[in-house]
């Protein structure tokens, strides 16, 4: 989000995983806009590395299927746009352990580095984690890791999950660290390039109004709330090893819940920035059994359709306990939040598909107007992060007429409507950060650790005690004890 | 705008003045939709008394021309509804000082009135002030002044202008208040029944979020904007021996001051309301030369057409000093408001027209943001009264986009667009009021007084003195030292 970074003069891109679907739907076509937007350097390079065996040719050909012209105008220069770009783009095979074929990968690099300037050099790791290990020491065997000042700079990008505690995930750190420095390292979390989450902080801190609000004496609760109105989706196998706590809540909500709460930084500086964010996630206690409500649905028939269960899907252990919903209620230990609830539910299988942040202003205390209105007046700002990303403030009218009777209404700004072109995909701003060395959306090591330590122990108790997790019928609303936790803490259901 | 009020079970309703522009387009044609949506009583009967010759026949088709049929479910109803309407409607001839006229006045309501019940007789002066005092007189006289508990309660209807100020008020209340008690006393200022500015209350006090907000730390200015884009339209014969202070300065918009300034009442009781206006209003301090600018428009060539300068309507002496056009900048002296300039403008033969209510607050300090907007980020609540009622919050928002830009954006909420069905008018909602005995949004005399004498010395100082006011061309933004007096209070011209 900082200015002051800059575009290097040179670049080479290399997706380790390249055949993957994360690289040919979303990296590739992310480069590819920011190449149409000309924010690539005149000397670009992409690198796909892979075991599986392809030519460039055919590796292109995979590319091209999920090209888009969005920003190009006209077939015609997007056919040139697209030819350019994919004529920069080689393939590499290889095995993620073989040294020898690094040096392949290193050959094809150099072969288009101009010797004349400084080369950024970016791995971005589309892979499992178990294997970033033995990748990064394969790199540097094959000598592409480190930085050599004037000539080039290495930066890697690797994404979640970071393990599957704070000790797992110290161990993936420390691996990576041996080979790669914390400068080198940008862990992205997707939800921070999504544009509504980037508008956070500008809405916090760049507008006056919400300041004065913003603190326990005006906020009741914060809700942060996941859904999904899918399963699995074929990636049963990787989501039993994770559970819905690990695959979205410890990142995505954590680190919106992170933008909400975190006081003012000094300036944008990234380290500024994550500076906040650290501070704040340690002021969160660690999630406790009774916090939390963890569930797991079930077949159900849904829009006409019959739904598998969780444990129907191909790939689930019949006895599966890992929660495809969970709710927690989460305290920050601070002047601002002390004894407000910021609960954050996320759940698959459920009736809707949306992602949003309510922040939920308490009564008015002592209402003149109680008389007018069946319910009570309580203001919300609604933050809609996807779909339909906007935002939108609930307030308390009179309804025109004879009679004094009160409404809620919504002053609603919706980023569609208010806003015409393209709104780039989460990708393109974070790759684009990335290319910059602007790591201010990005997970700092201390803020990783900061993120687990608050989930660590309520994971290892679930699993450690084998608590089942809820059934809740698919494409319903979750567990009936969800509403349960919420109601302990006076927060509305939505 | 309390509930504990209540429709009387029978009901004579006398206009005096019946054959005038506000009786015949304003105040029947209210009546008529109160009648139309059941909130008159069963037993009603309405009274036209003037001096023009006329019978029943004759008015009740003076009036049926300003009849629509807004409330009704179709022609026919319409049609039935109407007749009903205006076979309850009477004519009686007199001259405002005849006794004896008003004795057949009288003699035409009790024809009608239910002996069995009490009645209540609600008498509209849409009149000349300079009329009030003889007319009151003569209605004392012909015994219906006064209240006969069981049998009949009178109440009276002025609207200004209530005298030229203080001392002139002062006199008009006194001579009123000879025959009629404060209680029977209902001063109209029909911009309190415009929807908007009923809400203004709801807004502030059934909302949790605007009251943090709500003074001296977070707003920077209140800005009060009326404009017209016509002239004097053929009253400049009565608007000449006012002027713009008087005619929507010292009333209108120093009542949409008085809501937005005021603490929040005790309950929503009309002495608990008007309490708190007056009390605001004694905060503050009298206009001074130094704190106004008037003006006069000139002839000039606006839309296609050539306007008189005010001199030239017909009507105005060629030395006229008379403003058309004031900006004032008030300031309340309380723990809320002390140091924050309200400007209240108001003109005619302006660019446009409309009714805003604009609350700037302050800029961010510090802003982190700064680099990123041209612009200093400043929120702004905007309350339009009219044309497009509704309310609207601007926002600094990110651009969607790879740069960190911010843009102005706005939470709107629109009237039109989110209240299906009628919007009542001011006259239904407040001849409602007055039926009902609901005096909370009635001006009391003692706000009167605070009213006036906000204004009464700088009124005296700009006459005595012969100051004389700016010119500006018709059809433009008013002259120019507007634009000094608020750069000299920081107030960002709308």
């Amino acid at each position: 989000m900082e200015h002051t970074m800059s575009t290097p003069s040179a670049l080479s891109i290399v997706v380790i995983g390249a055949s993957g679907d994360l690289a040919v739907k979303k990296i590739f076509p992310a480069l590819f806009a920011l190449y149409c937007r000309k924010l690539l350097p005149e000397s670009f390079t992409c690198h796909g590395f892979a075991r599986s065996p392809m030519s460039d040719e055919q590796f292109r050909n995979l590319l091209k299927e999920h090209l888009t012209c969005r920003y190009t105008p006209g077939e015609t220069a997007c056919r040139q746009y697209m030819d350019v770009f994919l004529n920069r783009c080689f393939y590499t095979i290889g095995r993620y352990d073989s040294v020898d074929d690094y040096q392949n990968l290193k050959a094809a690099m150099e072969k288009h580095e101009p010797a004349s300037m400084q080369v950024t050099r970016l791995f971005y790791f589309s892979i499992p984690p178990f294997l970033f290990g033995e990748v990064a020491k394969s790199l540097h065997a094959a000598k592409l890791s480190e930085d050599h000042p004037g000539k080039n700079a290495c930066r890697i990008v690797v994404e979640k999950p970071f393990g599957r505690d704070r000790s797992s995930s110290d161990a993936l750190t420390r691996e990576l660290s041996r080979v790669f420095t914390e400068p080198q390292t940008y862990r992205i979390d997707h939800y921070l390039g999504k544009e509504v989450v980037q508008n956070l902080m500008v809405l916090r801190f760049a507008n006056l109004i919400f300041e004065p609000l913003w603190n326990r004496n005006n906020i009741a609760h914060v809700h942060i709330y996941w859904s999904e109105d899918i399963g699995t989706e074929g990636r049963a196998g990787y989501f039993d090893k994770y559970g819905i706590l690990r695959d979205v809540m410890q990142n995505h909500l954590l680190q919106m819940l992170a933008l909400v709460a975190m006081e003012e930084p000094l300036n944008l500086n990234p380290e500024s920035v994550r500076n906040e964010k650290v501070k704040v996630l340690r002021a969160i206690s660690p999630v406790t059994l009774d916090d939390i409500v963890v569930g797991q649905y079930t077949a159900a028939e849904y829009q006409g359709k019959q739904h598998n269960g969780y444990l129907g899907e191909d790939g689930v252990p019949a006895d599966s306990i890992t929660p495809t919903y969970a709710a927690a209620v989460l305290k920050v230990h601070n002047r601002r939040w002390d004894g407000i609830p910021f609960l954050i539910s996320a759940g698959k299988g459920l009736h809707d598909r949306k992602t949003e942040i309510h922040i939920a202003f308490r009564h008015v205390p002592a209402n003149i107007f109680a008389a007018s209105t069946s319910i009570p007046a309580a203001n919300e700002l609604l933050i809609r992060v996807q779909p339909d990303a906007g935002i939108s403030l609930n307030i308390m009218t009179k309804v025109p007429g004879l009679r004094v009777a009160l409404r809620e209404t919504e002053l609603n700004l919706s980023y569609a409507a208010a806003f015409t072109g393209e709104i780039p995909d989460a990708y393109e701003s974070l790759l684009l950060d990335v290319i910059q060395g602007d790591k201010s959306l990005f997970i700092r090591a201390d803020e990783l650790e900061a993120a687990w330590d608050i989930f660590t122990p309520v994971l290892h108790d679930l699993e450690s005690c084998t608590i089942p997790p809820q059934p809740y019928p698919f494409g319903g609303h979750g567990p009936k004890s969800a509403l349960a936790l919420a109601a302990l803490h006076e927060i509305t259901p939505l």
